[in-house]
């Protein structure tokens, strides 16, 4: 998990774009807290991550589809800071925070939209694989779009991809 | 629909025998109305289906992987009597109403476990389809565990399925 | 049921307008029949539901909160027409069956959204309650907004509310 | 996080006894990768906690109900080893990984249930609330169903719940 983790620094950017989407809190989210239940964050990652990738010019089934890339998930983490309510709007920003050809981490922040208290923030790690769901590596013309081959530190220092492999 | 519907008798039972599985409602199934949400009925209406099938002697995952034999959802319906709550026991009763070589209907009653309220009931109706999500027949092997060709009217008169295939 | 059901006619239309929201397929939303599984189109509804009140005028959030006017679902029904598929943006159709005070009736349609095929129809019927889930009667600011005390017959002529509530 | 997520060991026990549960996988569970949905673990986790809960001696439903203890989770974590399928039977067990009077966490293996292979494991962090969702500390009765006040690191040792204080 390395760097990240231990500082806890979520929402600290590594220079691909965020990008953001709008939701309506759901009746079927929330539980009997009153407030929405913690596995439905995973989902708003999903719906997060699949904007990402066509802002980015991927369109994430075309991916499967077509070219039988399959991103399969291998972590996923969320840290719920404040409860999100029913019919609430949330932002959900979404950006790679680490790339390289057999692996796309993914990371998230949840925000209230009007007034963009964060409410919680998280993310997922995924392997490259093929319909079989075997280990594979990500076809050269996708990876610019994840930012593959020119991962960033923290610091923004542009590091060849190969460095960045023992963290997988 | 035919007189079931019309009639609102859900749970006359049509000599197939009842499968009951019981379930502990879990606060992911609860929403803010401090129930279970509506649409988690439909999931319990599976977990009856499929131990019904695994009773009857066709686990269904086998008729998929194996047969080919899909049993595609044409139409769920579910009347909601009184509310379920978290943690709560439940039963589910899973029968089958209707059965010829291309259809099949089950029928559901959930119960409170240990009052046996009745809380709701419903029905869903499936299409036998092929891999390609193709309609298709029923293969003969499994028409017995469906009780396909001796459907039986309310009345428990054996008719023959030919007969009830107009109700499709 | 009544007329509605027997005729099989989800979709005519009752005079009061129809609100049309759109949605993205969810990963989240399929199963390994590579379709959505059928549970997820009553949440679908309950999206539709929640937008046709923003739009009429009632935000569904505040009749519960500030009014403790509760929907709660006493049926729901979907008709499964053709399957949907990941990626794949639906069109969902809200619109108010049949109301008085009492009782609500939505009734939706799901279609694809780039070529009209319809995909699902169904309907969800719901009694006003108060908060403690107390059978109750919609305040009279509300009525008009589901069109109460106006009820359409298929004809568009209109009939005093007080002429359905032997449908109930 | 300290010294567990460092090491990415999530199955070393600490003292505190683990329950398990099996949970057969249902058709709503998967996705069109023809696995289980990732987000789905997370209600398998909380499938788990209640079963532990229950076993330890303390109904989570009454904790809340006649209590007002409400156990809110603040960080949830799974690591994906093994895909798990349709109407595979999985085992899910849940321990007390740390405890104190405003802190539980729990942790979890999931395995298949025939041949013990490990799927997923994971963890969820939850803070101790009062029904407002304020932070609140474990009434005495239940400290001891959790281990709290007798902490144990991985060797064993028993520490002060003072001690580990500084985790949180």
């Amino acid at each position: 998990m390395g760097e990240r983790a231990r500082s806890g620094e979520y929402n600290r950017r590594v220079g691909i774009k965020t990008h953001e989407i709008r939701h309506r809190v759901l009746y079927a989210e929330t539980d009997q807290m009153r407030v929405v239940y913690y596995a439905n964050y995973l989902i708003w990652m999903e719906m997060g991550r699949a904007e990402f990738c066509r802002a980015a010019g991927a369109r994430y089934r075309d991916m499967e589809r077509e070219d039988g890339v399959l991103l399969a998930v291998v972590e996923a983490n969320c840290r719920y800071i404040a409860p999100a309510f029913y019919d609430e709007e949330v932002k959900i920003e979404t950006w790679v925070e680490r790339a390289h050809p057999r692996m796309i981490q993914f990371a998230y922040r949840v925000l209230n939209a009007s007034d963009d208290r964060l409410l919680a923030e998280g993310y997922t790690k995924h392997i490259v694989c093929d319909r079989e769901l075997k280990p594979s590596r990500l076809p050269a013309r996708y990876r610019p779009l994840f930012g593959v081959g020119e991962l960033r530190r923290p610091d923004s220092s542009i590091i060849p991809a190969a460095a960045a492999l023992e963290d997988l």
